[in-house]
């Protein structure tokens, strides 16, 4: 069995973590968000792709969910001496790697190969295609104007009021080659963010057609619990943008793509309204905290998907 | 009276501190070669620039003579383990200016500018100039061809055997405008390497007729104590450029420019064949360890132009 997995940031990369413990890199596959890429002082940044590589790699800094452990912040230290902008925290072991992608892709070479380069030298054996190789910007369009989403989720810490998104440069790009050239018997759309981590993924031209055309299940876990985000602000953009708070609204957010949405087990009395969108429900503990909550979501996710195909 | 200083890297840096060290920002300001900038990992990187600053604002390393005190690698270590160039030094600390400067440049900020905006959140007093605002390359050829100057002394620590130099771009470049508004009352040539930080000053178009313009002194401090460098390859080079090493060459290369030499008191011998050139001599320590023997040969150069204002 081949599973594809659709993740975003720090919520995504736990269950990916999970994945990648319990599937060999023939049985795995990742489609990582390059929504939020920004440039920085000239610098090419993935903050999601880079999520995925060092949680995959076991460089994650565990205190604070994204960037490396053991980081050192000399180099921001000296641009705050300058003057400099040090809203976005750039970490001196993470330019290194925000360096080379820079490189990389100035000498032409694609987003794709870079990741691809990366994860060899980290010792990551899982595939991992950004979503794609041309720039998709996510544009956060709030009440006080629009903002590039790094703008709105690190230097406004969200606080602005969410009226909508769109996705600058999406018209123009395309799902990497070598993913659409990928035969996978299930896809799991790990509990990121809808709106900003998967919606980008899903909003590609051509993404969407690929995985209905692959006609296998597609499960998705949802990202809140008891009307709350774990992380992140899911949850606070759904309130702003006038959705009900809850699983039923995730599970419409997927309606048309997903035949299955595993739910926290706190939330088992919204089952049957999920199952009255037409899809499939699993119970589950979706709230990853350690390594063996993450393993335990990801074969429950897997199981999932092969009950699905059973029933086909 | 006020002073111009010509300087390049570490050597001339030394003179450059004691020269700010009697001397006040109303009595003193620099030129700065820039022929051996260059472009790493798309940042804009001004060796000797960033030499002088980092030694005015007390920041230099004493270890290496070149970037900053107390600095970290942790940047350079992640690109050595994306398999990236790790030949030049990028310290974590020296990434922040790095950065800030590479981003000035690219909103189109001059690159005096930049060097008037660092000096001013390190605290420097002094006005430093580069010597143009227009990039100038400095190219050493050499019998296996031709080498970027960083690649020559960094990467290929000046072992190539050099047959000539020339600088990329001079033929457009200016100096930059402030100076040429200024007056000046002596003009003093720190002990850089002549072929490679001074002569790519001498080399802008326009500089030495505004040092000839100025009509008063210039005195140059020989870099080489009995025929060999303190730092740096100007003695290797002479001998491959089959020039004699000695002083008397030093003062043969500023011959059209200069006034008058300080040459060290180990090659008093060597005073009368200086003389011979037309040139005054003076015999003092020119070796500078401590911030006293910077300071004492700045007092005698400052002493020693004045002197020759008079004999004018």
């Amino acid at each position: 069995m081949k599973v594809l997995a659709i993740t975003g940031g720090v919520g995504g990369a736990k269950l990916a973590l999970g994945l990648a413990s319990i599937l060999g890199p023939e049985e795995l596959e990742f489609v990582v968000n390059t929504g939020d890429d920004f440039e920085h002082f000239g610098l090419h940044i993935s903050p999601d792709v880079d999520t995925l590589l060092y949680t995959l790699a076991d460089l994650a800094s565990q205190d604070h969910g994204w960037g490396r452990s053991d980081e050192s912040w000399n180099c921001l230290e000296s641009i705050r001496m300058l003057n400099g902008e040090t809203w976005f925290q750039l970490g001196d072991k993470d330019l290194g790697l925000h360096l080379t992608r820079t490189q990389m892709l100035r000498n032409n070479h694609s987003l794709t190969d870079v990741v691809q380069h990366i994860s060899n030298c980290l010792g990551i054996s899982h595939r991992i295609y950004p979503m794609s190789d041309s720039p998709v910007r996510t544009i956060v369009e709030t009440t006080t104007g629009e903002l590039e989403f790094q703008q709105y989720f690190v230097r406004e810490r969200c606080e602005p009021i969410v009226t909508g998104f769109r996705f600058e440069g999406i018209e123009t790009a395309r799902p990497v080659a070598q993913l659409l050239d990928q035969k996978f018997e299930s896809v799991i759309i790990c509990p990121s963010n809808p709106f900003v981590s998967v919606d980008p993924i899903l909003a590609v031209p051509g993404m969407r057609q690929f995985l209905l055309s692959l006609d296998v299940p597609i499960v998705a876990v949802s990202p809140i619990v008891q009307g709350q985000a774990l992380k992140g602000p899911t949850v606070k953009m759904m309130s702003e943008l006038n959705f009900e708070q809850s699983n039923s609204q995730i599970g419409r957010h997927y309606q048309d793509l997903i035949s299955g949405l595993i739910i926290d087990q706190l939330d088992e009395d919204s089952e049957s309204s999920i199952r009255a969108l037409g899809m499939e429900v699993k119970v589950d503990h979706t709230v990853m905290k350690s390594l063996d909550d993450k393993t335990s979501l990801a074969r429950s996710a897997v199981d999932f998907a092969s009950t699905l195909i059973k029933t086909c």
